[in-house]
C-alpha cells in the first residue's frame, strides 16, 4: 500500500478530494478570494472539519503553478493503491462483469491521470498498473484524472504478464490494442475483460500481445502512427461499452 | 497564412506578429526594462496566453544585433494555418463525405495536439478553431500530435457558430458531445459532418448547442463529471467512424 502524491492543485481537483471523502489534512487558499467555487470549497471544508489556511498568493505559487492551482491547494494524504482482488471485489458487489484496465507501462503522467478518469466514467472497475518503468500516483496523475483517482482503484503489480495469467483463470477473457490485429468490431468483448494499452512509444510489449485472447485494432485512416495513448483507451473502453449495451 | 522564420525581433514586429493571432510560442524579454512599450508587449502576452521569459540583453543580443531586437525577442512556429474552404476541397479531392472536427475554446495545448492527432487517425478532413481564448498551433501542440499538424489541416475562424451557419449551407451537418443530449448511438452521424468538441472546464457553449442538429451524449457510469475534452473527441469520432464502416 503506497505512498505519495501529497498535493492536490486547483479547485475541481481540491473538491473532489474533499467530496470523495479522501484524507484531505489541510487546505490552503489565497486570501482575499470570495469568487463562488473558493467559497464552496470552504463551506465543503468546515463541513468535514478540514483546516483551512489563508496564504499569500506566493506561497501557493510556490507550491504549482498560478494557473494550476486556481487559488487553492490541497495538502493530502498519499494515494492508496488496492489489490487486484479488491478490483474483483468491486466489479462482484455491483453484481457486474468486470472491467479492468492495463496498463503495460504507460509513461506520462497525462496520459495514466486521462485513463484513470476514462476508467471512471465508461465503468471499469478498476486500473492496474506495474510497479517498474512506469508512471505511479502522483499529484499530476490526480489533477488530470479530474478526482477520478478517489473513485477508481488503482493496483500495483510487479508482473502484468503474471497479473494476466491469474485473471485469466478467475474467468476474464484478454483484449489488447494493437495494429496488428482484426478490427475491434470483429472481436466479442462482452463478459469479463482485462483491456491492454500499451506504451506510448512503442506499444504492448510482443509477450504480453501473445497473452491476449484478442488483438484489437481501431481503424485508421492517417498519415501517422497511432493515436494518443489515452485516446486510444478511450475509443477502446467505448468499444467495449458499445457491446455490453448491445448498441448499434 | 505566413510569412517568416522562426525568430522575430524587435517592439513593433513583436507586437504585430502577437495581435495578428500567428503562432508566437515565446517572448524573450531583456531583465529590467520597464518601458512603455515593453509593458504592452508584456500585456498583449498575457492576455494571449504566450510564455514570457525574462532574460540578460546578452541573450537576446546573441540571437540578432542589439538595434534590432530593442528588447525583445519573438519565437514563432512555422505551422500554417488553412482556410474552411481548404479543408471542404481537401475531404472533395478524395471523394469523401465531410468530417471536420471543430474546437470550441480548447484551451490546452496537449488536447489540441491530442485532437489533431485523433483527427488525422480518424479520418477528418480537418480542424477548425476559434481565434480567441483557445489554444494556437504551438510547438508543444506541434509535439503532441505527434507528427499529425503536418498532414491533418487546422483553420482558425473569427467566430465559432458564424462558421457552423456557413458550412450549414455547405451541406454539413453537425453534431456536438454534451451529456444533455440522446446517447451517441441513437444518431445518424453519416454523411458530411462537423463533430464539436467543448471547452475543458464548460464543455460545448450553449448558442453552439442551439445549432447543432445533433446533441450526442457519451454513455457514462462514473462518479465525475466528464472525460477529458481530447479522450471524448476520440470516443465521438470514432462512433462517426464506427457508422460510416457500418460496423456494428
Amino acid at each position: 500500500m503506497r505512498d505519495f502524491g501529497d498535493i492536490i492543485c486547483g479547485r475541481n481537483s481540491v473538491l473532489e478530494a474533499i467530496r470523495s471523502g479522501n484524507t484531505v489534512d489541510k487546505v490552503l487558499i489565497v486570501k482575499g478570494n470570495n469568487s463562488g467555487p473558493i467559497n464552496t470549497i470552504i463551506r465543503e471544508c468546515k463541513k468535514n472539519k478540514i483546516i483551512i489556511e489563508f496564504s499569500e498568493k506566493q506561497i501557493l505559487d510556490g507550491i504549482c503553478d498560478e494557473s494550476k492551482h486556481q487559488g487553492v491547494v490541497a495538502y493530502v494524504s498519499p494515494y492508496q493503491y488496492v489489490e487486484v482482488e479488491d478490483i474483483l471485489d468491486n466489479a462482484k458487489k455491483k453484481g457486474e462483469d468486470a472491467f479492468i484496465i492495463l496498463l503495460d507501462e504507460i509513461e506520462d503522467p497525462h496520459n495514466l491521470g486521462a485513463i484513470i478518469r476514462t476508467a471512471n466514467m465508461c465503468g471499469a472497475h478498476g486500473v492496474i498498473i506495474p510497479k517498474r518503468r512506469a508512471a505511479r500516483l502522483t499529484s499530476v496523475v490526480a489533477k488530470t484524472s479530474a478526482g477520478a483517482i478517489n473513485y477508481t482503484p488503482v493496483a500495483k503489480v510487479t508482473n502484468i504478464s503474471k497479473t494476466i495469467e491469474e485473471l485469466k483463470e478467475q474467468g476474464l477473457w484478454f483484449v489488447c490494442g494493437d495494429m496488428s490485429g482484426d478490427l475491434m468490431y470483429s472481436h466479442n468483448l462482452t463478459g469479463p475483460i482485462g483491456l491492454v494499452i500499451g506504451n506510448e512509444g512503442s506499444g504492448v510489449s510482443p509477450n504480453i500481445v501473445k497473452k491476449c485472447d484478442f488483438v484489437a485494432a481501431i481503424p485508421t485512416f492517417g498519415d501517422i502512427d497511432s493515436l494518443n495513448a489515452s485516446v486510444s483507451c478511450g475509443v477502446l473502453s467505448y468499444e467495449i461499452v458499445r457491446q455490453r449495451m448491445n448498441a448499434t
